[in-house]
């Protein structure tokens, strides 16, 4: 170790950051950089959850003919004027029409087909007798029961009418939109590209997912914490590996060589602005970093910039801090590429306060909570290194910037994490 | 057509289901039916969004080592004494610790290491001085206050102690989950099975998804759509392509001879009591169908019973009926076996209703619904074959068994679709 280094050191320290960034202000730099990645077509059995790019206008008629609505008769409804109980109409049975097999020929005067729901109503025909308004006999009816024109038919375009417009663009598709897609006849549709993100985690003292902690090495929790929070935002992840925290390395994970480009680099760690920090000096240095250090607790070493023209999120290598700042940043920035709406994926609810809660003017505050009996109970907790505090936690309240906290029984909103 | 067949349709179509099972019956006999899959072990990649099978306890104290929670010097408390800015304490900076590489010695009497977050403190030392209240100089600091023994330090399992239970068994894993999973130490989790879904879809009338209707011929929009429901759920659904209404064809999609066995069937179409509804009767042939026919609209034609061991589930070939009936009974049982909550995924919002809904005592009744202005419009739609409502709408409102409905201005639960 050099003198000058720890100088270099204790300067950086004493410092700390020149200006830290208020949340909104960061916010607003955000929502001005991200916007809808292009379109690309997916197969129906891959729509699900997908998000629509172009608005669906129907090219058919649904359905494309007139169809029986009930089990019965095609007829002419002029036929059974007058028919009743006791002055029974007498019609030819000469055929049936069920769903895909229509009858082949025309209902003539005097005449009737057996027609199952669903199926095409034979030419000639105007109107379906209901099968409980028949009396059946070898190769005839007798008709109970009037039935007029038009009666118990479904029209044609009656569920979807031919350039109706069926879906817009924007829409998150679910199953019975799927649904509606095959009826129509897409094969397939078009939908934003789910956001590439590439995430780069950093540090020496980091082993892999699946090792067992050793000495003073820990393993990584914020890759696979990560990927999955990626994944929760439509994005598609990919994991770097651990990357040592050295410079050379560090600019080689956020510009892999080969494969598809990233449309989002999220780094974990090395986001402060210490001497070992490095992918923040890089970003700096490579690209643009106009946001670096955050007016929040926790998360304020946090960075936001630009890195051969993507998105770049430095996060701090402190678990819960990492959440907290994908959660306010890269994951609205991603669920935005991805044709989605910025806000938090978080169920919410009002609750009120068990124990007041304190908080500093000019910083937001993102508190973790359970819910105890209905109320709101902020979790005495550590620092940011606690991970396992975001599993015993409910949710988590946030606290705005210009606020010094709530006494108890204020009513909050609390985000679940569930 | 012979008179024979047409007198059967009569026969059947007159007598409808001998009776309509309450819902809720139907409820009790398929809670008592499913229950949760054997588990499997999966890579924690592959755990967010699984539910756990076993209580996690941590084999490992999570950090393994003492470390400084602070950047700074790793001191003897004591020899720290006394320091102030005006009376400043000399020592010896002997080495360095940084995360994942510990300084190699001791720290000595009048001596301190050079330290940053989240690196070990090193044997010797027992508090960190921040870097803030030193003055560094060539090969010694300046102390400029005191630190007490034990400051600044984060203690072997702060934040996960050795046995803690860190998750329980029934917990849908959140991404922060995973985190702390990989932190303990562990490649991979013991996880509910996903429920194996088999989709057959039966109809002569249906076309593949992908096709243009043509003619008199639709295309299947069950298929895919249940596809979509089923994943939702947390099943892997399979899909057999349009079965032709033939019992023999029937029969065999139901029972697929090679690969894994389905855990659920699911079959649209066929559902009802007439000559073409083969999937009802060969359930009730070659297993047992002991609930045929709801008290419910739409989808009174419904059937659930069990076939080679396993829940079979009839759903009528209307998309919409179809759609509810998968909702309120196979999407159910599909997240009971997948170790989920039997509740519907729909978010619920209370609204006052904007018009009266009429409903019939005896009957559940599923009500499509848009929200207008913060007031819920039932949805003027025809009959259970337009899917298309279902796009159109916010969601559904249910309808009691024993409720005529509701007049104009109630508060009335909405389930959202999205």
């Amino acid at each position: 170790m050099t003198t000058g280094s720890a100088d270099s050191l204790s300067d950086v320290r004493m410092r700390g950051f020149a200006r830290r960034t208020p949340v909104a202000e960061a916010l607003a730099w955000l929502d001005r950089q991200a916007s809808r990645l292009p379109e690309e077509r997916v197969p129906l059995a891959e729509a699900a959850t997908r998000v629509l790019a172009r608005d669906v206008l129907s090219p058919v008629d649904v359905p494309s003919f007139v169809r029986a609505m009930m089990d019965g008769f095609a007829v002419r409804g002029a036929d059974t004027l007058g028919a009743s109980p006791y002055s029974r109409l007498e019609l030819d049975v000469v055929g049936e029409s069920k769903p895909g097999h229509p009858f082949a020929g025309t209902v003539g005067p005097g005449q009737a087909v057996r027609i199952a729901t669903g199926a095409p109503l034979p030419p000639g025909a105007d109107a379906v007798l209901p099968v409980e308004v028949v009396q059946i006999e070898p190769c005839r009816l007798l008709a109970q029961g009037e039935v007029s024109p038009g009666k118990h038919l479904g029209l044609v375009g009656e569920d979807i009418a031919a350039g109706t417009r069926v879906l817009s663009a924007g829409r998150v598709l679910r199953p019975q939109d799927v649904g509606v897609l095959a009826s129509i006849g897409m094969p397939d549709v078009w939908v934003v590209r789910r956001p590439r993100v590439r995430i780069v985690v950093t540090g020496n003292e980091l082993l892999p997912t699946g090792s067992r902690p050793e000495g003073c090495r820990i393993v990584d929790s914020n890759g696979p914490m990560l990927a999955a929070l990626v994944a929760r935002d439509g994005g598609l992840p990919e994991l770097s590996g651990i990357v040592p925290d050295e410079p050379e390395a560090v600019l080689a994970a956020m510009r892999p060589p080969a494969g598809a480009p990233p449309d989002v680099l999220v780094v974990s760690g090395g986001s402060s602005v210490g001497q070992e920090d490095h992918a923040a000096a890089l970003v700096a240095r490579h690209g643009q970093l106009p946001i670096h250090g955050l007016a929040m607790r926790p998360s304020s070493p946090t960075g936001m910039g630009l890195l051969d023209g993507r998105l770049v999120f430095l996060l701090p290598g402190n678990p819960v801090s990492c959440l907290a700042a994908y959660d306010f940043f890269a994951g609205r920035a991603i669920r935005v590429l991805g044709g989605r709406s910025p806000a938090w994926p978080y169920r919410r609810i009002k609750a009120p306060l068990a124990r007041k809660i304190v908080s500093a003017i000019g910083r937001v505050d993102y508190l973790r909570v359970r819910l105890l009996e209905g109320r709101v109970e902020p979790l005495a907790v550590g620092g940011a290194s606690q991970l396992s505090s975001t599993t015993r936690a409910d949710g988590f309240v946030v606290i705005p910037q210009d606020s010094e906290g709530y006494p108890p029984d204020t009513e909050i909103e609390v985000h679940l994490y569930d």
